[in-house]
């Protein structure tokens, strides 16, 4: 099922530089490639591959120097050789088809057409999971879940009454949607629970890693965008809202009722505190810990997390900081000393 | 099923200004209440949202100034509204009410009264599920387990063999209770693992919130004391003991045998080092990295952690850091120059 | 089933002091321990237990002074106790053997001698689980997964398709070995996903705590060595390589492709980004972020981290910066009285 280098390029809408009559059936890191397959270097630190590898063939951008004999060029080789992949690997189900007989499916739900509804997985009273959704094994769905088109609800996740998901949406095992908000009123008799009576709403095409917690909302949705992508171990706490195309990377935790705009980074590790608003198009950096609010478009680092600018000129300093010290002694011997040179006052 | 506001004043202990007939049926978020639903206003940011407000009624502090038509006034307004909630919203399960026939029960185990026992859960030898307990379906229960009454065990909680929890202490989803600490012995071999033989020990009043870990003792107890709240994504390594009415907010890690004392608050991203004490009332601020003792009633920050004085000082000197280089340079060139315009010492 | 303390001593190499007919038949931590029960002392935080206890018996460092009548000298006291634990503590499953009833197993799976298969847990087609495991009740296990000989698997955690694991190798409840990496191409439409088409690697010996996510590779694997020992909430990302011997503490992120040498300590809630190497022998203090490589034997600390020395320094610095404020403000003000007191240049 191999398919010829020239029938990838037109698919993925790449020039063919060299030979486009290999045969190219797999792909791999441009390390460890070899004949048949197919790599690429999208990263500058693996170009010294280049000249070595034994792939057949490299996805590589036009300003990409390399002798290798079978290029495809792309402006955006990360993107083209994401295309390759979905046409040499199909997604084959290991699951069989169906309901499998060890599922637990209340007679109110409702399953869709071309399912898959894996072994000892639970799905709940007045459920819906529309068409061609694959649900592993071992997946707990409540009551009153909507579940969208062509979702894919991996091992051990668990989603809790009320959550709503859009199409094309993928959550990882572990992951819980829905569990009850962190919250507390503190009385002089100790701390009464809030009841949690919100849910949550994903949108369409989001992709949630392993083993995150998504609460619903106190009173209203806790609200993922379209397109949001969310690695593995996040805490996204009740109420919070994140923008279509957001991007957050693993064990972020976003505290209560923060809102993120469209586009926005957050990377490894940050932690923002409940109550605040970060604008469209901003970034960042990781383990920050971010206290206020964002404007669009910047990008912000450190714990607390300031502007970019401030916070490298600042850290910049750090470096020099022992030393400024050692300026600072110096200084306060020569003026010292200037003192004791000086006249006296009259 | 509705309520008159001024039934609900009576209730939770509130004073009723303005119309107390108007009936309210639900609860809402103050910017999208309407009409039959209540809201409240705690927080300073959301006090722009009551002159907008379709809410029927709002419950406000006496100091909030309003002219809602329908208030109830609290010195507590949100440990009110909790009380209101509870009053509109009756936990109306959705499970059915029994052992589920997919459970998997050991035969020397027991189950109290009134409680349900979900689909595909396991319950191990000699443990005992005392009365009015919800232990959702797919939970794993090992042997040796003691649940005091009224519990909720929310899916996909694993409690391993020999935890004993208290009375009405809720689990969420994911979270393991009871694996082994992560105790080694380095040795010239290699690394040789610290049989974990202790266990964990769980008051009354508390609840865990979804996919935290918390390991069994080495030797004797891990211990989480009455009325503790714990949020999602959490760490709690062997032995580490928390005192009651304390509060670990998510992603929090306490490293081993480091005992928590009372109503301490852990924001979230805290991290503490193994064999520390925190004492009562402590507050450590989010992302800190507590390395030492904290005395009773501090407020640390920072990593590694500060007092809070000592810690905002430093990061509000950091602002003005990249000034302070400027200013030394200057004085240097200022020194530089009186020594030239001075005459040489004779 | 006790042991006289002269019999411990020889099992482990250690030497008695005082009276060897004591009868052991249990251990307990120092500050709690009794009659017929065995302790140790290694970290010296616990020393003052010693005059106190009512441990039968202790063992302690040639060099720790005790007057307890029953000692063992060991010159690793804390590997000896552990090596006695594995003597007075025998595993004794309380699981049934064998395969449950409940557990669906794939016609194609393979399950070996002297196994254990859980109730309620799923075994995927052409997966081989090699002699003397015991696979906890709700496991997932997917597709063509590899267990080697003595595992065991405890309970939730999923092992998704094409994972290896070695001999002897723990993982605790509900891990998530080889859900896809978190990889996208960004493009002018949007956010493409990159199939995650690699698998993960583990070692012999390894043990992994609870919650984490391994994920699997891009392309080709995601490995973890031999005897490496990972806590709970750890995020290990895809195409990352962990050698031999490391020790990975609790909510540690380590970004794709990034490459951890042997014997390499990263402490908790430490970090690091994509794409770097970290030498052999390499400890990381917590809560560090790590973005660059970091030669073998090195120690690092900070965010953004640096070498220890350098790092203590500043951190040394910062405590005394408020007052290096105060003493440029006093320099200024001496320098200007000085220029005040100078005659005008000519």
């Amino acid at each position: 099922m191999g398919k010829l280098l020239r029938e990838l390029a037109e698919s993925v809408g790449a020039r063919v530089e060299g030979d486009g009559t290999v045969e190219i059936d797999s792909a791999a890191p441009i390390e460890s490639a070899g004949p048949g397959q197919i790599s690429f270097v999208a990263n500058e630190k693996y170009a010294k591959h280049l000249e070595t590898t034994a792939a057949s063939a490299v996805v590589l951008h036009f300003n990409q120097k390399s002798s290798h004999p079978a290029i495809l060029r792309h402006d955006n080789p990360y993107f083209a050789f994401a295309n390759i992949l979905d046409i040499l690997y199909r997604d084959i189900s290991t699951l069989p088809p169906g309901l499998h007989p060890t599922a637990v499916i209340s007679e109110s739900a409702s399953v869709g057409q071309e399912c898959t509804v894996g072994a000892l997985t639970h799905v709940g009273p007045e459920s819906h999971i529309a068409d061609n959704c694959v649900i592993f094994p071992q997946v707990y769905i409540g009551a009153k879940v909507e579940i969208g088109r062509g979702c894919k609800i991996f091992p051990g996740v668990i989603i809790m009454d009320d959550t709503k998901i859009g199409d094309n949406t993928a959550i990882h095992g572990g992951t819980v949607i829905g569990a009850d908000g962190f919250g507390y009123a503190r009385h002089n008799l100790g701390i009464k629970k809030i009841k949690q009576i919100g849910w949550v709403e994903i949108g369409h095409d989001v992709e949630i890693g392993a083993n995150c917690a998504v609460d619903r909302g106190a009173l209203g949705p806790t609200r993922i965008g379209n397109h949001v992508k969310i690695d593995n171990l996040v805490q996204i706490a009740h109420n919070v809202e994140i923008g279509d195309y957001s991007i957050i990377v693993s064990q972020v935790g976003i505290s209560g009722s923060t809102k993120i705009g469209q586009s926005v980074i957050l990377a490894g590790q940050v932690g923002l505190v409940g109550h605040i608003e970060i604008g469209d198009g901003v970034t960042v950096a990781a383990q920050s810990g971010v206290t206020q609010d964002i404007s669009p478009g910047k990008t912000f680092f450190g714990s607390p997390a300031r502007e970019k600018m401030e916070a490298m000129r600042i850290e910049a300093c750090l470096s020099r900081l022992p030393d400024l010290f050692k300026r600072v002694r110096d200084l306060e011997k020569a003026v010292q000393s200037d003192q004791k040179d000086q006249p006296p006052p009259e």
